[in-house]
């Protein structure tokens, strides 16, 4: 199923990381949040619980796999996941590194910032991911 | 390991609704966000990632069981999961059911109260939520 009004379906202007028959793995541009990533279900279905059990281990799988990833490339200080989508139901799942200098650090990355970060990726950090996502989900379809 | 600053080491004035040797259940009370539970593990990790992969599956596997349950009961609009924990790092998940007259809906249950709400619990709730949970989980420890 596909809705037209949700960016997640139409999915264009991602920086994918990973992508799939069932799912993909995008790079979120947030300023002060770099690293920010999430993994979205290609369709467009609510909840976790919505999907087939093998779906949902999948996905989930692969939130585990991007959390591995992340904590690897960045040793953040700590890891938040989250899967909201509450105002457009399009199942996604937040994996989101956080340093005690981002900007709302230890609040919410959805409160008002604090402070401002500098914080930039390491050279090669997207191509690193890619191959440390390949080699845990498989190989990856057309970015 | 115990932590014993950490208000999820001690577990004191939880409302339990299923309680293991690795892992518990716990009715929040929230105003305006009445359903709102946690899987809280009982041991001071912080990711989880840093669990034996059998067990992560097990935590997992708790939260989409309280989602499931959740649903069955409440009906709601849209379930958020998160685990965050970024100031006190002991890995727990939120499961949240919103609803379109919550405080917050559709933004995070962080951010400001855009409006009040009471609801309640429809009754026998907790001992309901007790029995699904017993069910797909097992049997639960003292709660």
């Amino acid at each position: 199923m596909t809705d037209l009004a949700c960016a997640h379906c139409r999915g264009t202007n991602e920086d994918r990381l990973w992508s799939g028959d069932l799912y993909r793995v995008v790079l979120v541009h947030e300023t002060g949040f770099e690293g920010w990533a999430r993994v979205i279900w290609n369709t467009h279905v609510t909840e976790i619980t919505d999907l087939p059990a093998p779906q949902q281990s999948m996905a989930l799988q692969a939130v585990l796999a991007l959390e591995r990833a992340l904590r690897a490339e960045l040793a953040p200080d700590k890891i938040n996941i989250a899967s909201l989508a509450t105002g457009m139901p399009h199942l996604h799942v937040h994996v989101i590194p956080r340093f005690r200098d981002d900007p709302t650090f230890p609040e919410p990355v959805w409160l008002p910032a604090q402070r401002s970060s500098a914080r930039v990726l390491p050279e090669g950090f997207a191509d690193r991911m890619k191959s440390r996502l390949a080699e845990e989900l498989g190989l990856s379809g057309p970015l």
